[in-house]
């Protein structure tokens, strides 16, 4: 047998910052050197980010990404790093470079390559392309057919590439061929609710078809609508758990393993399985085995009890949108509600409660009690908060208009307005805190008191808001500090308020955890008219509720985006039943 | 030979209404009955309308397009159509209805179907599954590996569906084997400039190939970010051009032509080219022919000097999206520049001038000039206009923020927040009038007098907003009609005001049809930065551009959609350059 200590780098790469990640990449590995691990493996795409959309049609920034990884073999040499081996995700293109029509120009390839003594020794791509959920890797790549084997100290190692793990056949059907001690894969892998299991169940299952140890490193942190959530681990051949990362946070996850020595060279397939296995050799045996040391073994959250997972993932959508969209700070108008409330709670856990700003705006269509409730939680949330009217906006607008009769509507609208204004001055993100709930039926209007440019709360159902804003006040408990959103936000009055018109008929009489119910079962699953009824929901709500989904289309579409945490996100380019329509 | 009188019927489905698509398929029908036509031929997926994206994945909408097609068959046959064999594009799913993991759920199919004496005859699957530009059918549909051939009246039809025309191999390879005597092609095929030429040239190629004439259908209007054109046309066997439909408008296109007849069935092949071809007979020999009668040709714009044609791309967008999400009126803010004015054109060529409101908003950053140039655009185009000072909500916004330091960009966003105001009061959609350059730049924002729910003019750069004010100014001239867009609106005072802080450097001193030409080369091709820079243009500025590029991803994103017109719209779902992090 042969002791490795392997290093899995969970980092959080930007999109389309090429010296930025790959600034990261030498980091991590000069820690792993550092550490004395045997190899670094870091995730998918790691060069890039993840995931580059139409950059990978672009011939210049496919050539940019290959001669990144070429610069990053020199420097890490040059760092010292030559002898340890890293393995990165990047963005390459077939050899030959050219695909019939019908396939992404270029060949572009979600590939990995093996950097060793300051040169690229080893190069592979992806097999299966998923195209499903919120991938669409068919638009972007051409698939791999190789799989790349490493003999490291005397042990055998595959890699492969996310997907290749997920979909049957493929490559890591033709590791056992390849009689790999481990096989390791680099992802890219999107947090969604309840996938931790799922992934743990995957790797064991492959652990046990393949013979092989498996590691497992997926990147983490926030890019766009996606939220990774690292998540990284390692389980033995046997399908036993090692050793596992913590989630949405960067980490060098580092296990030692024991793997046996690869057989005689002379035995070895050249191809299994429609897959030719590309082969590199590092070293010989091993100098001294580092001393062993007990893997990190962070536990896994109950996937029914997820809620403190998602309030994770949507902090780092948050803290990395505002970010990597160079930012420094985010506004919030505060209206008392659970959404708002939430919203800048989440933010203050991103970029910290002093770069938050929020807005409590008295006037036309706000309580004087859920003033008092947006002053409570943002006071103790310890955030930057200012008392501005809208009164006189209001009236501004009325004067404007030529009417009075919809004061409400305009104190949301005045709201809305003056939170941009103040950014646009001041410099900040506008976050929208319209939810799932408000944006299928329309409520979340595009120029009112849920307007923004990111929307962190978008695939979140208004019930959901209130189980996160429970489950952060229970954390504020027992920590001594009060409530981030205070009873008195989370009064169950209904529905967030409808700003533009239409939206309020069958939101108001409606109990929302039964709303959200039947939207879920509509939206979230493939339920029509018939099968909500026959459920048991009351057929004119369903009526009402359906025919608001249907018309609310044009504003999901104009909405800003947010973070998806579910298969069923109300994304704006994915349609959403028409019911009313065909029914 | 059979002497045939062939209808392609180019209409105006909407994405989801199958009830209202099957009646105007059964409208069509009729007229093509009562035309005399042998043979009526509805576009790609037109029971449905295109593209039905996410709504491809649910059971319930595969079954009800399924179930429509049926109905529509008895209907057809009900209401005395039923000798009229009728071609119609629809959802099906493949027999079994599984597929593989990594393949659509379900296994939808882009099917066509053949009705005739009350009932389904013939079915088969479009099988290139186009995955590029603005396709995604990879993601939606399982290919079909089927040749239809329709024996009519003693001569043989085959049929495919779009993509298949485009691609070498595949069903239409399989035509010349099939021995038929024509082709005919259902398409739902997105304009884009100066596609008109090569889909004639396709045709007349693909007639040659196949030694059989080409008849294509193409379904017409909008459908959100997405035209189609029509320009349903038929090319004889030669590859001669005999009819061509109008472009953006509904139309019964009726071709006589002769056929050869079909060959003794003993000696037909039951598969060719890996495709199994499926037959069904209509009819004996015809009983009299119809008396032949010219054909209706067209003649298509030169694609060199295709403005008028995008202006009636832009028309039937805004039309369509006004009227297909419930609206009857809009509203625009008209601020005296040419992408207002032109907006405004466009609606009201689009829905009528009475139904286009106006604003025009004298108050902080609204010249005086511009004010009477947009009050001047505003009454030539004979609209609703009033117009309402923003002064008050400027100084409430003022008095709210705390400033008076930038009153113009609150100018900007006080008129737009009053077209917001205005139009959910009275229920107009509000048009975005941003362009491509000021979305290219991040000049276009969210909360500014840009803002909206739908832009029309979001994938033309601001020299083609002029050429288009030009082109419409012409128009009515020709009319002797005033200018709808005076030359006050455009005078050459350079890119669209900056009204969202940083947009302003690289864009007050540039030449806009430089800048536009810079744009156009960085996005529309694949050129980088240095490569802009051997292209002549001046590095500063190249940098300055490339820069506000990079830093607005977040703002387009954001902004409101609009139709796409080009190979590289700035869409909000596909990621653009940005260089200044790699190039």
């Amino acid at each position: 047998m042969v002791q490795l200590r392997i290093a899995l780098a969970q980092i959080n790469p930007t999109v389309g910052d090429l010296e930025g990640n790959c600034g990261a990449i030498a980091d991590y590995a000069r820690r792993a050197a550092d550490d004395g691990a045997h190899l670094a493996v870091f995730p998918e795409m790691a060069v890039t980010g993840y995931s580059v959309e139409d950059l990978a049609l672009r011939n210049g920034f496919v050539a940019a990404s290959i001669e990144a990884v070429h610069r990053l073999a020199e420097r890490l040499a040059a760092d010292g790093l030559g002898r340890l081996p890293v393995v990165v995700g990047f963005l390459d293109r077939r050899v030959g470079g050219s695909a019939p029509f019908g396939q992404p120009a270029g060949a572009p390839q979600n590939a990995l390559a093996l950097l060793h003594g300051g040169a690229v020794r080893l190069v592979s791509a992806k097999h299966h392309l998923p195209n499903y959920g919120v991938f669409d890797e068919f638009r972007y790549f051409v698939p791999g057919d190789t799989l790349p084997v490493v003999r490291l100290h005397g042990a055998d190692i595959a890699f492969a590439v996310c997907e290749d793990l997920w979909q049957d056949g493929g490559p890591v059907a033709a590791v056992r061929a390849a009689r790999a001690g481990m096989l390791i894969t680099l992802n890219g892998s999107p947090y969604e609710r309840g996938k931790g299991g799922v992934r743990l169940d995957l790797c064991r299952r492959r652990a046990r078809e393949t013979g092989a140890a498996i590691g497992y490193v997926n990147m983490t942190g926030g890019q766009d609508d996606l939220v990774f959530e690292g998540d990284s681990l390692v389980v033995d051949a046997h399908g036993e758990l090692v050793s596992r990362a913590p989630r949405f946070e960067e980490s060098l996850h580092t296990t030692d393993i024991e793997l046996p020595e690869g057989p005689d060279e002379a035995d070895l397939p050249g191809e299994a399985g429609g897959f030719r296995i590309v082969r590199h050799t590092v070293g010989g045996r091993p100098g001294a085995p580092a001393p062993a040391r007990a893997p990190v073994l962070t536990p896994c959250p109950d996937p029914l009890n997820d809620t403190g997972e998602v309030y994770r993932a949507l902090v780092a959508a948050v803290r990395d949108h505002v970010h990597k969209n160079g930012f420094a700070s985010v506004a919030v108008g505060a209206d008392g509600g659970a959404g708002a409330a939430l919203t800048a709670a989440i933010a203050a856990d991103a970029v910290g409660a002093d770069r938050v700003h929020a807005l409590v705006m008295p006037g036309p269509g706000a309580r004087e009690e859920a003033l008092n409730a947006a002053e409570k939680a943002a006071a103790a949330q310890g955030l930057a908060v200012r008392v501005r009217s809208v009164q006189g906006l209001v009236d501004a607008y009325g004067a404007a208009v030529g009417s009075s009769s919809d004061a409400a509507a305009l104190g949301a609208q005045a709201r809305g307005g003056l939170v941009a204004a103040l950014s646009r001055q001041e410099g900040h993100l506008v976050l929208a805190t319209g939810d799932k709930t408000a944006l299928a039926i329309g409520a979340a209007a595009l120029h009112g008191d849920h307007a923004g440019a990111f929307a962190p709360l978008r695939d979140c159902w208004r019930t959901l808001v209130e189980d996160l804003a429970r489950w952060r006040n229970a954390r504020a408990a027992s920590e001594g500090a009060p409530d981030p959103v205070p009873a008195e936000c989370l009064t169950p009055d209904g529905v967030p308020a409808a700003v533009d018109g239409g939206a309020a008929d069958a939101a108001a009489d409606a109990d929302p955890r039964v709303l959200d119910a039947l939207l879920e079962a509509y939206i979230g699953t493939d339920k029509g008219v018939h099968d909500l009824a026959a459920d048991g929901f009351a057929p004119g709500l369903v009526r009402r509720a359906v025919r608001l989904v249907d018309r609310a289309e044009h504003r999901r579409r104009a909405y800003p985006p947010g973070p998806k945490i579910t298969k069923r996100a109300l994304g704006r380019d994915r349609r959403l039943p028409i019911t009313s329509r065909w029914g």
